[in-house]
């Protein structure tokens, strides 16, 4: 399959929203093996939506559509790609079932009655979370694709148009992340490259971004098991020499394996924040159920908060100065014992854009860690703005500790 | 003028990055008043960047183009559109001087000279965080803008672009975003609708995302005095109305605010943080020189952290909850004595999945405001996922703090 995306809205067009959709759909259907040549934004316009559709289908035969499918006037995709089809449309009962359960059976107004209106040679997608279903339309070897816009409306909704555009291909595509941190893109390449270069199936597609990159193995095959059975082999080979670094697969991130691990080895977290001020805290809290582990931080930003919350020795700021080793572990140390937890870590740093020195620059991270009495330190030099510098520290933190627990079990 | 946009890039055709350049490049243009028309993704492929220009330039007499302007192989977009418009490259002097500068006189690679040929008539944009230049290319009537791929080098290029574009323009177009929090679009359109519908120049635009609102209001003239002497009493109409929701203008956001009048009115700050677990420090600290005034937090993310760090009455727990106003208010209170500050801000609430009851379901979020001495406290019920009400608690809390430093300075 050649598939050309068709994102329709004026505020996408205008740039009052970033167009999430398009990678989200891109994405998955790279995934599933379909190629990809070209994404178009179009705005609420009868004629720009039909040339968009008839540039595509010059060379695809498939064109996934989101937005415009909403109640007002100004919503007009499904009716243009129906023109482009020259399908008529009707009533769709099932759809308009769910309209009246929608609105708990108050009248429902002209408007919503057209978001129940299709081909009859469409298949309709339900929308668990809005009022427009979408479709899949169908014309001689041609098929158009019609999602709303919104993403918490889209995302489930592609997810059955996904297992139903599978079954027109011949066999099945799965694909498996490997994710990474620690490593940049191109070393990650080289130290693979001989085994990207053999593979056709699975293919292997590195992709980086945010400080991490992910390896993408995709087999086809004619069922899940001959596809799983390609994968594991060759990422057995990739493990043997990038295992260091792969945290884990698909939908894991460093923060929800770090919590699930943290949890698992029945471990207590506690964390003193410097220059990441609160960001290491909160991206952990972003896990739900890190409340099984966490237990609460402080964010000591200034000198007298490290002095005064924690307890430092004051002579290691005049020593060392606040950005240091020794700083360092004394917080990680301290907050261990001040909140009575198993485990914590600490974060002292320059995130610019002030404050930097010959000998320590802006992106001068030292990140301290206490696991179960034993205190240890790394260093960084991060580049990039205050933002980055920051993210980038809360990902080297998560790792350190991953790292830590997982020495710590496989010497048991 | 009308303009399309085309971004190059194989990685945003799968989806492995959000096209967020697209977004950046019409706010931008749409706010000087430039006709947007499509946008496209293609992949570093010479002949769908072909046929994405010759397509563009049907009905566009200014085409932008970002990515692709990379020292390898695949980088081939100003490649492309130099064919496109018959125009041969040659070394533009002033760009190989730089990228001499830029790796410190080490040789300078066949690869990365290609980056500083450009045809003799285009005008080159520097670029002071990467290697490739930029430009911009004539032919006839017709202009194509080439920027490269990463946000941190687009952004500030692109303002150069913008300043020389506008010289091209008839007159000029001035924009100014009046940016409100508390308040949902459709109830504002609905109190300034009036407005709205009388007013061609300046135009008025309503947008919407992340929990907050902003109206854009574009006007056109020959001088910017003149456009700015337009906006002005459409502004001041604006605000009799919606005064109390609006907290800044353009670039501002609220913790840039907060941070601002902090600052200027000598305060300092601390936290005592719930439910967002961090976030709320974390959004101050993304902000420079946020350490002129806060000073530390505190994350009591258990009870047992909220009754050991914060000294809180333990009966409060049993009696009300850990989510309750007087948790909030006991929280915040406690946080300014403990790290000795003017002003602080506590927030406690279910931020989901699971934790909600009847009386209080997820969403459910009190924050205290302890401000020189005085205590207060609000409730909300936010929608949404996890992240979602966290974020919400943010700017919700923010915007507490900053209608109380108003209130006490108009008081005054």
């Amino acid at each position: 399959m050649v598939c050309e995306i068709i994102c329709v809205g004026t505020e996408l067009l205008l740039g009052s929203i970033v167009n999430t959709n398009a990678a989200f759909i891109s994405e998955r259907l790279s995934g599933m093996g379909v190629s990809l040549y070209k994404q178009t934004v179009v705005g609420d316009n009868a004629i720009r939506i039909k040339d968009a559709l008839q540039a595509a289908f010059q060379s695809a035969d498939l064109v996934v559509m989101s937005g415009g499918l909403g109640p007002t006037q100004d919503d007009i995709t499904k009716e243009a790609a129906c023109n482009f089809f020259e399908q008529e449309m009707i009533l769709h009962e099932p759809s308009l079932e769910r309209l009246k359960t929608y609105f708990n059976d108050r009248p429902i107004s002209k408007f919503n009655l057209k978001q129940a209106m299709f081909p009859k040679e469409a298949i309709v997608i339900d929308n668990n979370n809005g009022t427009a279903p979408g479709a899949i339309l169908q014309k001689d070897k041609k098929r158009i694709v019609l999602l709303p816009g919104p993403p918490n409306e889209l995302h489930p909704m592609f997810e059955k148009v996904c297992k139903i555009l599978s079954g027109y291909q011949r066999g099945i595509f799965l694909s498996k992340e490997l994710k990474m941190f620690g490593i940049g893109e191109s070393y990650m390449v080289e130290i693979i490259e001989d085994i990207i270069d053999s593979q056709t199936n699975p293919t292997i597609a590195p992709y980086a971004g945010d400080g991490e990159v992910k390896l993408r193995l995709t087999a086809s095959a004619d069922t899940e098991a001959e596809a799983l059975s390609k994968i594991l082999p060759v990422e057995q080979q990739i493990r043997e020499r990038l295992g260091q670094y792969i945290y884990g697969t698909n939908d894991d991130t460093l923060e929800s394996v770090v919590v699930d691990k943290l949890v698992k080895c029945s471990l207590t977290l506690s964390l003193a924040e410097s220059c990441t001020g609160g960001l290491l805290a909160s991206t952990i809290v972003d896990i739900p159920g890190a409340s099984e582990t966490f237990r609460g931080g402080l964010i000591t930003y200034s000198n007298e908060e490290k002095i005064n919350r924690l307890q430092i020795d004051e002579k290691l700021f005049e020593q060392y100065g606040a950005v240091s080793s020794q700083v360092a572990e004394a917080m990680a140390s301290a907050v261990c014992t001040a909140i009575g937890t198993n485990v914590s870590l600490s974060t002292t740093g320059i995130a610019g854009p002030g404050g930097g020195t010959a000998e320590k620059p802006v992106g001068t991270v030292f990140i301290g860690l206490c696991y179960n009495g034993q205190t240890t330190w790394k260093q960084f030099f991060f580049k990039g703005n205050r933002k980055k510098i920051r993210t980038r520290t809360v990902k080297a933190a998560l790792k350190m500790l991953l790292d830590r627990i997982d020495s710590d079990n496989n010497s048991d």
